[in-house]
């Protein structure tokens, strides 16, 4: 038997991640799609699914316990965000590093003022990766921590090189370096400079009669983006963008090399890593969780903004607290 | 300056890895070791540590917030675990996984009867693997998860080799088999039998005129502690097993392999693993960082036993919410 009533927010990857998420958690129930295009032209391949405007949305307030938002962090969710959780509890998956403090505050003002709950910042980076630094790190309060991020498609500079003149489409992977891995996994505490972590690896279709040299000298030293790092550019048919490079794999890793004993004498190494065939999928599974959590919060009346440093988690799962002591512990 | 006042009970390794750790974390300080020993034979080697006899507890309750209760799961805890919970908040890692059940009954009742808060079960497994356990299963309910254990020292089995005829001396090591968790990482979610998991490899002092061959089939044949295994069995000198083999490294791996998407078509790993070159003083740190939890929580009013799925990761810091999101989110 559903006991949480779920919808979803826009229904792009993400949001498709999440219909398949619910699924596989029987005490959820998918309720409602809510998207800003015309209603008709979605369809959500599920009976019993409702494909709703997002202006209708304050109509579902009390058929709803919990609300994920599925668009994205540059321009949807700062407006979502703070629109959803004066109505709903609320899961999103904000990662705009930087402004996420300032979003936590928007999003905590209005879901108190109103009674709700809302998780924000949910996924792996921000998310998993996150508790996992802060677990790591008050553990072996000292050391050092490393992310490294990939294999994995990076939309931003995918997007970055689409905007070049003379290329049709690109899917750029960003690559963890092996050997900095092992420095790190072997507890030599390295420096490492951008470079050494992570290289950059691309896949161009280009317009015909484009100039190959030009289009590859202007990623390789483009700033910010390629210029630091040793890129990689390889021209390739539409065909074979489409068929080899369509998939959304990602992962990375966390790493905290720390030591201990009278003399830090000795070395310990925390590690978390995630290989992912699906990035959205994986993101959406979190999400899900996470929606169990904030229920449950604003159930017993914890509401406004959280994060996954504050949330128990015993609150992710349906099983009972003596179920995981005896299971899982 | 400090805040939070802790003891330690009992000052065999894990009692100094907590006196180590404490060292490393400005807002604990060590009030006193308590131990069944005279306590003129004990010394801690820090000035403004008491040595105190454990029949004298009842005199510090006023003087320390937290006891971190570092005896045995065998013997030590069963005694000490509800007699400290009475007096004191405490923190232990009780491993017996089958017990954990009646002891946490235990626990939590005679903690919350004289509100104090008691974590059980403190470490890295049971502790940090039981988290990464039950968060990767609410993460990716349709999967399969794996536990692998070192290469590190087993006590159990060093003791039952230590307890054959002829046998001066003996250091066992548990060791994950590579093979076993390449399939594991690959998605492939085999299905493994003990054998295919772990191997055993000994390294043994023996007495004078000891028959080595009936040694090495008596411990290869030994029921439930290597007749399993794939064992292997070397003979050293006394002096190679003390300058080789008396350190106490440890560690493991938590794999989940989960599959995501409508038709469960995508494969994610959430991996967590430990390389340790202390196991008691890497345990000793994770229970430092749950003595500041539970001093958190007991001041808040929560009271009783607490394990690691109870207490959001915030509480195991001294950042303030606000830094946590800015730095590590």
């Amino acid at each position: 038997m559903a006991e949480i009533k779920v919808g979803i927010v826009g229904y792009g990857n993400l949001g498709k991640g999440v219909q398949a998420a619910v699924k596989q958690n029987s005490d959820l129930e998918l309720v409602g799609v809510f998207t800003r295009r015309p209603v008709d032209t979605v369809n959500v391949n599920e009976e019993g699914v409702e494909v709703v405007n997002v202006a209708d949305a304050k109509d579902y307030v009390d058929q709803i316990d919990v609300m994920l938002l599925c668009g994205g962090s540059a321009t949807d969710l700062p407006v979502q965000g703070p629109k959803f959780a004066a109505m709903f509890n609320t899961v999103d998956s904000f990662d705009t590093h930087a402004k996420i403090p300032e979003y936590y505050e928007q999003m905590n003002e209005i879901a108190e003022e109103n009674g709700n709950t809302s998780a924000i910042s949910i996924g792996w980076d921000p998310g998993l990766f996150s508790m996992n630094r802060m677990l790591a790190g008050a553990v072996l309060p000292e050391g050092k921590e490393y992310t490294f991020w990939g294999r994995g498609v990076s939309q931003g500079h995918s997007d970055a090189i689409r905007r070049i003149d003379g290329v049709k489409d690109a899917v750029q992977y960003t690559i963890p370096i092996d050997e900095a891995i092992e420095k790190v996994r072997e507890g030599q505490n390295p420096e490492l400079t951008t470079k050494e972590k992570h290289l950059r690896d691309c896949y161009i279709v280009i317009e015909e009669g484009a100039d190959k040299d030009k289009i590859a000298e202007e990623i390789k030293t483009m700033p910010n983006y390629f210029a630091e790092y040793k890129t990689t550019v390889n021209f390739v048919m539409a065909e074979e963008l489409a068929e080899k490079h369509s998939a959304m794999p990602h992962g990375g890793f966390v790493i905290r090399s720390g030591q201990t004993g009278e003399d830090k004498e000795n070395n310990q190494i925390i590690e978390f890593s995630l290989k992912l065939d699906s990035n959205p999928e994986f993101t959406a599974s979190v999400l899900v969780a996470y929606a169990r959590a904030i229920h449950c919060f604003n159930q017993e009346g914890q509401t406004g903004a959280k994060t996954v440093f504050d949330i128990p988690l015993s609150y992710l799962t349906n099983k009972s607290s003596a179920d995981l002591r005896k299971e899982l512990l």
